[in-house]
């Protein structure tokens, strides 16, 4: 560390730093009762589309947990809705979308610009002033992602519509994810010219493809996505959710960082990723236990890392919202402490 | 292949084979008329406890496809039954098991005995009449994963119940699991005993555990029920669902074969488990695909294989409901016909 570089930003370049950062993945979220407040008044969407909504509870959980980096509250699939594709969130049901069913409904998504994310830069704004030196992430779903939910139309189990669209129909699956790149690309851009100072992906779906399917149809669009961003001058983070099985792809796909769940041990994959800094990877459930159990996963995640340059800590998902706020402090506290702050 | 030895038993124990054998997990199910006909008049668990019903469906896949071997048509959760707790199936929700909450539920399980199961050795002798040199699999779940259902009631999204008591409480947790490994023994000889020429280990769940948990309150166990199938003289499969991040430690279990599900690549996996035979590993979904898309996955799977011996072809997980059977039947033509048969 030095030069003024965060602690967080240096171990995403893989430099010493004097303690290991932390933060968590939906660490803004229903776990804070602040945040349940705000969410009470406003509907999901709303909170993402007005900045001092999606300011207010990106601060919330910096002011209560010495974190090392804050992340843009927003959503993954904003980039569709720019797109043009219709978008509603449910309580029960998670995000709909009006599904892509043919050639036509590819063809009708209109190419972003950045005035589409408009509100998304100014929450950005209001943000960094508030954090001073913190840094803040930005953020996009993977093209992956997004093409399965507007395939689906929503989640889905199995991702059938998306792997058959992919194995079918190549040269329509193309054109859907090449469209998918330039919103992902603008997204991000706009993000890092209003202030923030790294970005992640979120691959939240690969993990359902075989790794032939993810070589050869996905990973190609992740890297254009993941050089694009390293050129706006920031540090990638790459989370391909449930992606233990084929982490040599991800690795192919050019991240500084790579974003791990817990199902891998930190050791034996950052072999297989040829040493690339990595960022993870507590299960979240821990964090529903005793400060015992927490302790004893951090001290191993830790020794996992082996004290080297080029980890962040973080959990391997999101944090559940049965959370206990407290667990979440003791997790802090313990990062830094055992890791020498 | 050589003294009447068949070819997928052959290719468990790693020999040479003239061409790659193929069996289907849950290959006797609801994507085959047949079995819909006799689900519609009997419940799943009387299906199970019938020996005539039992031995019927699981031949039923053997009179349409040329299979290499037949699996035993039966339930994960029966010791589990037979250990005491109260089990029933929902259409809807699936299994559904009085809760362990407390030691005392914990010590109120019996330890069973073979003439438990004396249903199922009587629906393998049938089947193994009717089916002649085709080899019949036995199975049972692993410890963990029944120990989970036990736990949670059923199926469950986060497993937060099994964990927190594996965490918290690791004196209940060995209690639990050794009466697990007990029943588990037990059902795995009666089947051995009854005709069962090879077993496979189910650990259905276990995907959901970090490598540091899989390691210390998992494999032990699920070591000890591979050894003692070990010691019956037939070949042991494991299949860990999910265990794409920690194959490594599948391969300490100490099976013969090491079941793969789709998202690991099967020349990669194999580097990992050291040289183990492999079974597996086709994305479940292509079946619901085209023919082409079929002959490509299969042709790019024994590819990876790299034809050497040691290689079962099965899907990554279950047939899918929805799953043509004129496309199985594509499926094993395929596999036999790219192999060399």
């Amino acid at each position: 560390m030095g030069d003024g570089l965060s602690v967080f930003l240096a171990a995403c370049r893989s430099l010493p730093t004097p303690y290991t950062p932390v933060w968590l993945m939906r660490q803004a979220g229903r776990y804070l009762p602040e945040y349940r407040e705000v969410r009470s008044r406003h509907d999901f969407l709303t909170m993402c589309r007005t900045p001092e909504l999606a300011a207010e509870v990106t601060v919330q959980p910096l002011r209560r947990f010495p974190l090392d980096a804050a992340i843009i509250f927003s959503d993954i699939l904003l980039p569709l809705q720019a797109m043009g594709m219709e978008l509603s969130f449910s309580e029960e049901e998670g995000p709909r979308l009006s599904p892509l069913r043919e050639r036509r409904d590819v063809e009708r998504l209109r190419p972003v610009e950045e005035a589409d994310f408009d509100f998304l830069a100014q929450a950005i704004r209001l943000v960094c002033r508030e954090l001073g030196d913190t840094p803040l992430i930005g953020f996009a779903g993977a093209p992956f992602t997004l093409a399965s939910y507007a395939v689906e139309g929503g989640a889905s189990r199995l991702y059938l519509r998306a792997k058959r669209l992919m194995w079918e129909d190549p040269g329509l699956w193309e054109e859907l994810m090449d469209r998918l790149v330039q919103a992902v690309e603008v997204a991000l851009a706009v993000q890092v010219r209003a202030g923030a100072r790294a970005v992640q992906i979120f691959d939240s779906w690969a993990g359902v493809l075989s790794p032939r399917d993810y070589r050869e149809r996905v990973l190609p669009y992740s890297r254009r996505v993941i050089e694009g961003a390293k050129r706006l001058g920031v540090p990638v983070i790459h989370f391909v959710h449930n992606g233990g099985g084929f982490l040599e792809l991800v690795a192919e796909t050019g991240p500084d960082v790579v974003g791990l769940d817990w199902r891998v041990g930190l050791r034996e994959a950052r072999k297989r990723l040829n040493g690339l800094a990595v960022q993870g990877n507590l299960d979240p459930a821990v964090l529903l236990s005793t400060p015992r159990t927490i302790e004893e996963a951090v001290r191993a995640i830790l020794e996992e890392a082996e004290g080297r340059p080029g980890h962040v800590f973080n959990l391997g998902h999101g944090v559940l919202k049965d959370t206990p706020p407290e667990n979440v402090a003791f997790l802090v506290e313990a990062v830094h402490r055992l890791s020498g702050r």
